[in-house]
């Protein structure tokens, strides 16, 4: 019998919803690890301090790091 | 006179220099606000837990999601 190792994941379910990038405060993506087999990524809200965890998969990331990018050179 | 905002960006200076993938065990990423003007992503390393200051511009936040992508889609 394998030793069943301790699943630590922070995020039971992900959003597909979009997100607006100009309403969270914080995003970290966690690498896969020994403890937790998936990529994730956890936005924090402005509002509340909510944290939601996203797809990886959706397009989710990827608009809200090219918007990141447009509002960065908008601003320099 | 106009008031000087409190600026208090987390990055001092940015690293260009390629990360692997596997070295991080966080990558958080701050988008420009009242606080500091500019995207602020930082890298948390597994070994030490030591923060570093990525430049959004870089192809260094690409490859990571890449791969990070890729790992996910190997391990599921």
């Amino acid at each position: 019998i394998p030793h069943s190792r301790t699943i630590r994941c922070t995020c039971i379910e992900t959003s597909t919803q979009p997100v607006n990038p100009k309403s969270f405060k914080k995003l970290e993506i966690i690498p896969a690890s020994q403890s937790c087999p998936r990529v994730e990524i956890i936005a924090t809200m402005k509002m509340n301090g909510e944290k939601r965890c996203l797809d990886p998969e959706s397009k989710v990331i990827k608009n809200l790091l090219k918007a990141v990018r447009k509002e960065r050179s908008k601003r320099s």
